[in-house]
């Protein structure tokens, strides 16, 4: 046998230590600190550590949201998949991704759109779906941000870090300007591994 | 409704087209190029067009072993879900990840060890599990590495993109001494997208 680390929880101890140590100066408040190193974490790309940006009621409006049992929307299952689906079941919520849905493929190719936003459209319909987390498509997060405006949801969080070259740092600017609980990536960076991650980080603080 | 792009493979067409232009002077072969453009695609970080290291062989034992009805093994569920699973039906592969089973949680209790390690214990069992996916745990890498040294196992092709603070890039590096076909990227980054997309930039050669 190789002499490597095999211990799942120092594995994660030690890597959460070389980040710390690595941000050097950049010290952030503890729960923004620790929602940012677990997005570094997962991606080993310090530049989360300038792009990543949490609005001041983020962190309390989601916390509360889940405690109250609320549930998680994702765009993908690869976030979906990502998301500690047993610790946020410990308060009554469940994740949902609707992008595979029959229903969904059939209304986005009948209107021409993504199925992300189609998608969307199902989502905003869940009585308790109040925290949308968005790791891939600008159309969804445009989509959500369609509807917020038009007062037809009210979420607790989004988390919008679609990742890409067409209308990913668009989508994201645009939820800088809205007045909603937000945790966002500036530019072009972020992803599914990366929206779980955030979801993550919250639901380790309670 | 805002003006933003909304049908699909447009999206798609037009964001390889920005990631080859800022490539700029670096081309790569063309199927070499696929695949670096669609890691790129996926995490907006184009630092993967240097560290993104493919053997020679790897991408044509991969085609192969995939249309002989290869199986896919991943180390995570995401990056299982990210996989086109439907394009390697085709062929009459499947992907599997074993790390959420019952057995192997437990075997990796008894061990003292990740269930990433477990799960690779699990996956060279399968007769047809040729294809090697890893994306998060670099004990599963390590693990991998031991079974083809001790000529338990012979993938068509090794994934090798953990990620991570603490063993990922040792991890890597020690695949690029071995005598199999695989794709690393050398150093930290790497995960569960950047598998996913490697595979499906190679099962959208076919």
């Amino acid at each position: 046998m190789s002499n490597y680390v095999k211990i799942p929880h120092l594995i994660e101890e030690k890597s959460f230590e070389i980040i710390t140590e690595e941000l050097g100066k950049k010290v952030f408040p503890e729960e923004i600190g620790k929602i940012v190193k677990r997005v570094i974490h997962t991606t080993a790309d310090f530049e989360y550590a300038d792009i990543t940006i949490i609005s001041p009621e983020a962190i309390e409006s989601a916390k509360k949201a889940i405690k109250a049992g609320a549930n998680i929307i994702t765009d993908t299952n690869m976030s979906r998949s990502g998301i500690n689906k047993k610790r946020l079941a410990e308060y009554g919520g469940e994740v949902y991704c609707y992008i595979a849905d029959e229903d969904v493929a059939k209304a986005a190719k009948e209107k021409g759109t993504t199925r992300a936003m189609a998608a969307m459209d199902k989502a905003i319909e869940g009585e308790n779906n109040k925290i949308f987390v968005i790791g891939n498509a600008p159309t969804a997060l445009f989509k959500l941000k369609e509807f917020i405006e038009k007062g037809k949801v009210k979420p607790a969080l989004v988390v919008g870090v679609p990742v890409g070259f067409v209308g990913a740092a668009e989508s994201k600017e645009e939820f800088e300007k809205l007045n909603v609980p937000y945790i966002i990536t500036r530019g072009r960076k972020g992803g599914s591994t990366v929206a779980a991650a955030i979801i993550n980080a919250i639901l380790y603080m309670l």
